[in-house]
């Protein structure tokens, strides 16, 4: 190093000082630093300010491998680094699906004890059955702007209006995306207030943002302007994004997907250690009469816990969780002493590009599910993880349910969560 | 390196491709790698292999700086790595709360473009404004077993028979743990079936695995014991765990949370680009009407984004989300050009201990909030938690409100997910 | 009279005191009168049997003076008499519709104190302000049988066909009546049940009869057939019949309502003692925030009252009430000091014709509304009575919800349900 | 008659035509008659107006034997006449409850054909099986006034003022009724808004009234006055009445009713025409899994129809059939091939003095069923009303859901609705 080198350095440790001392003293804000530092300048600044301001280094938070600066711009504003959730793989799971079909292993982040153990141990019960099956239907991403009529007489002109111009609608929001489809418009209104359910086909993409981009095109620059109807938001909660909605579960949401599996009774005293009547009477009285008698939309034992760590895992907006947790786990007796078990989901947004999915560890997690968005089969990379999904979830419920018939759940998690790892139990 | 040193490495090199050639040809489980392998080594053993199979490397998913060995045994098994979550800081958040008073910088491990530079606008707003009032309370962990009895006289029997022994009830699950304190055992039945959800104080810790340790005992030692009445499974989704439902609604789970903020004319115009009036129609329009057109149990714009973020750098569960998803936002006209804003969240399972919290980044996390268990003021580190979630998604609903309002949302994130960052709006 | 004629009578009695001990005695059923006794004769040999079980005379309820044979053979088996209802009256009610125009005077039958008075009150402000807007959409009258299938693959092929055969189902159901015409199908299926709604117009009929018997012609003498899919039951609940239901709130049925109205501070303030600034806030904690609270669907102040009472009076089903429940009351401020005030009712299932609506009250009832079917305009007559019914309610909203405005609500009951009648006041 | 009553009669006369014409011509209210008036005539020159007006006499109306002057009002403002009803009677129905227990017939005023037979089908599959058990709780009659207050801080003081004088709170509310007694006071917050939802028995009564006086009273004259926190309305939805609502499923309101039999296989054969293997998978597919696909919260065939019958026949709130619909039917296999049935009710306002009871066919429908109040057993005459409830609306499923596993429904329907009679099965 020359002296003029050293120099530099000292120059620049020196700013960096100074911008950590500006940060704690609140002179300066977390997202106002230089637009010359690098990603991962910036993020040590500001963890060094925090770990003063705490009086705690933020190291692990430090330690990552993703590109920072693609990360900071597309994914996560004020960027200090990253939280390293614990992975584990399950699998194979063999699924017989219109887009999967053979055995995958499936990458799930989670902090829980036990839930991977349990999830593979439903995996094993699956392939010994002859694997699932699993479908998946494209129910669109949805985006639904809030207007404002002055009444009865208006909406009725609106709506008309909508209903008469549904192809140029379509014209203007699929211009914004090559990827985007619009499927349909539903109305609903009452009182002064309309809103338009747009419901679009985003290939391989979640789809949300670009269901927002083509709905905010199309309102601004055409709807509003033709009709002199005021959109009140973009969004009007007629979506529903992010929060349990009936209308999401009669209509569904991203994609609708299905699983089911018979299982003969050697496999459930084997790999689930349980049996047809405790199975079935254990879903009667859970699943339907116990969600029945909360008041949940939720019939199911942990749809949620499998698909938060499969989410985190792959990229996937972790709070989409609230739509996927939505949905139906059926087990009825089948034959002498079997059961035929299932899974519904009918609200479950998923992609396989864009969001979190173009991050190091969760492509690599994509990959690793063979999930690679291919142009010559549009939308097919989004669905084979949708199927997935079913499968795995179909997976987590069967082995939790069995875990709850043979009464071992707490004495499960009570050797789990301190640390010994006989598979297969979880709450 | 001497020879057998050498030989040693070679030997064990050796064993290792051995045991990566058994996972690939499935003759070997992933979960039954031998157990004198470190948790690292059986991590780089399931990567090599999986990557045989995928055909991909997992390198990112191998670069973490936790403690594998302790992650494996608590937290998830068939350990292969690590998810890195992109992590972001939003504040200082000013608020005022029974257990946070001041000045708090929030970290939010999120993916989605545009969530921590929206939030953390919100939170200029709400420092401007003096700081939003928070609140929590403990509505308790609860786990509700299934009973099956005869029908309706054996049932008022058996709640008879649990209404006298309540104290004797407590006693047994309160000697599981002393970190857990029954709260209450409320019943519901009809038909053949009853349920009991005991409610539980578990401190510190979000509580579910102690909850349900508990609850096994008192089932299976005392309650059956004494009463002869078969439990069925103990959760019988009365609890409700992970599935939007009713009965949280009404009753609270984990920590029910209340913030508040009044923001005057010239902050909702300089931090927020908006006015009362807006707000006050967009809050009517979709918060209100378009939850209820759409049967949402959620009448908020995105509680579930704050939270998930902030769940999953601090370790929680985010399976829990959820239950936070559910609850509402107020914006009201409050003097001539000003707004009370509060958001409510009856459900949210929260902890300072046990879980996730324990990992390395999560743990600094939870630091950088000031977030840590004392004995001496057992539960207040996860009450503290639960305002500090309070405030930020206050700051979120802030935010996107006022963003649907400059009707500015798509553009915001066509920039921000294209990677610019002007900061302040998002979907 | 003769002798002959004299011992006749003597027999006819001696017979009926046999019939009557036989009824006493439990040795006949009260269905099983012998079919020569006029529906007449037959009532009063039940009354009277019932009479000596009990120990008490049904002289009222013999006071009647419908034709008792066609009630007892196509309304009310096991025939004794009538309910006497007290009917009042209200109006007028002045309305512009599509359906009807003008003045109407609403028949209203109930025992509930105050309810008309406080009705008539809404109407006479609503007369004041011009008339209300009223508009009915046909959501049709639905039925759905459910099915099952032995899994995902089975339920794609059903689905399959039945969308392809959409045709040959309707020739089928529409040849079951004149009246009836299948709008269209919806499919709901998970694990291994389909239901198949359908939807028909069914003209001035309330439809849910022939809905049922051009389902079960459909689905026993084609569907089945031709799919070898088993019906289980001819209503599987996705219908959804006078229970409530969120399937029925999004897509409605029998006929969607919807009224409203613009009332200036004068007329608020002469007809319903109240102002803008109160009818808004009631409106937004009550019917808005009340609702949400307590997880109901019913977002109004007791649409369920003004129903039940023109219901009971024109013939309707009563327990249809159930449905009719759902909706919203909206008001908001317009103009200085005025309200808009509307009703939405998605769910509203009524008749012109069939039912109740040919009893001799209710037919009168009926005419007073000039509700009379006309075949040259199928479908009017019972879009002309739910346009009417939006109006009324309405106009016991607005009355109900500035009672609770002024206070005197309890007040008012106190005094009417003790028998002194100054109007305009109710709970 | 002498000269000067002759003019009398023709003075009367004429003024009675005078007063009709200025109702017609709107000149006079119709509530505005003069109070010298007699009940009777004052109806009779309503419906001599209202035939003007329609064209059309009112004579089946002006047909009543109720005591005109009480109805008028207690019951009924503008009194023009009665609705009648049809009704027929079901029995004996055996039930074994508290309140009830033996033989009892039921009058049911329906006009809806073949729900007599049918209802009267399952009470002779009850009488064969020995009878049904029957139990009542005391859910309470609610009332929740709702609040405004400045936000988080004074609604805790408020919570905490109302916990603190929940005694004074009781001496002021119940010392408006001798049969009124407060059980207790559940708050629910959000924001700026507070309900109290008060919690009354009521003795024999229903309540609703007795419940409001008492709020009123409370509420304006005590805590209002003492806290400085004003009640915007005594009703604030939490209550919930006559809407369909998540709050009442949970804690109940009014009655919460239970009824159960076991049918053997030689029962349902004779009288149902079905087996325990049809049955229990009706019941799963269509009152189960169909409403949970509905999203509906009547998890029933048709409690509603059984419920609305009863209540017009005796007199009760026919709008509270809304509540009365919420509810669960349980059918499961017992022993080889028998069933066990239940119904659940959680949600049942009822009463044996106050609102319809007192009027003359009411009253007589009560006598026939023994409910009549006893000042030493206060509250058992409404129980026992609440318990034969119960068992005819078991009695209801029963059949319905026999008839839809015979397939004969809408057969059923085509037979009974053209008039042919039948027993025993219906829509």
């Amino acid at each position: 190093m020359t002296m003029i080198e050293k120099a530099q350095v000292t120059v620049k440790r020196d700013r960096r000082e100074e911008l950590i001392d500006e940060l704690v003293s609140q002179q300066r804000r977390f997202h106002a630093l230089p637009s010359d530092l690098s990603a991962d300048e910036s993020a040590q600044v500001r963890r060094r300010a925090l770990g003063e301001v705490a009086g705690t280094a933020l190291e692990h938070i430090g330690h990552y491998s993703m590109d920072a600066e693609r990360a900071s711009r597309r994914n996560c504003e004020n960027f200090i680094g990253a939280a390293q959730v614990p992975m584990g793989v399950i699998g194979p799971l063999h699924l017989k699906g219109e887009y999967v079909d053979g055995d995958v292993y499936v990458p799930m982040a989670t902090t829980e004890a036990a839930l991977v153990a349990s999830t593979n141990r439903g995996c094993a019960a699956i392939r010994e059955a002859g694997g699932a099956t699993v479908r998946v239907e494209e129910a669109g991403m949805t985006r639904a702007p809030v207007f404002r009529t002055s009444g009865i007489e208006q909406t009725q002109r609106f709506l008309a209006w909508v209903r008469e111009h549904q192809d140029d609608v379509r014209a203007v929001t699929d211009a914004t995306s090559r990827y985007l489809h619009l499927l349909d418009v539903r109305p609903y209104a009452f009182g002064t207030t309309v809103w338009l359910r747009f419901r679009f086909d985003c290939g391989d993409a979640m789809g949300m943002n670009m269901a927002t981009i083509a709905c905010d095109k199309v309102v601004t620059e055409y709807i509003e302007h033709e009709t002199g109807v005021p959109c009140i938001a973009l969004s009007g909660n007629y979506c529903v994004d992010k929060k349990p909605a009936e209308i999401n579960f009669q209509e569904g949401r991203g994609k609708r997907v299905f699983a089911e599996i018979v299982l003969e009774a050697p496999v459930l005293k084997k790999y689930l250690k349980t049996d047809a009547r405790h199975l079935v009477e254990a879903q009667y009285r859970k699943n339907l009469l116990g969600s029945i008698a909360a008041g949940s939309r939720g019939y199911n034992a942990h749809f949620a816990n499998v698909l938060s760590a499969v989410f985190i895992a792959t990229g996937q907006d972790p709070a989409h969780v609230v739509e996927g947790s939505l949905g139906v786990t059926c087990i009825e007796s089948r034959g002498p002493e079997g059961v035929y078990a299932s899974v519904y989901l009918p609200d479950l947004p998923v992609g396989a590009i864009g969001g979190g999915t173009e991050l190091a560890t969760q492509r690599e997690a994509l990959d690793l599910l063979g999930v690679r968005a291919d142009p010559k089969r549009p939308g097919a990379a989004a669905k084979k993880l949708a199927e997935i999904l079913g499968g795995a979830v179909l997976a987590g419920e069967l082995s939790l349910m069995a875990a709850f018939t043979s009464q071992d759940l707490a004495r499960a998690h009570e050797r789990l969560g301190r640390g010994q790892l006989p598979p297969g139990s979880r709450i």
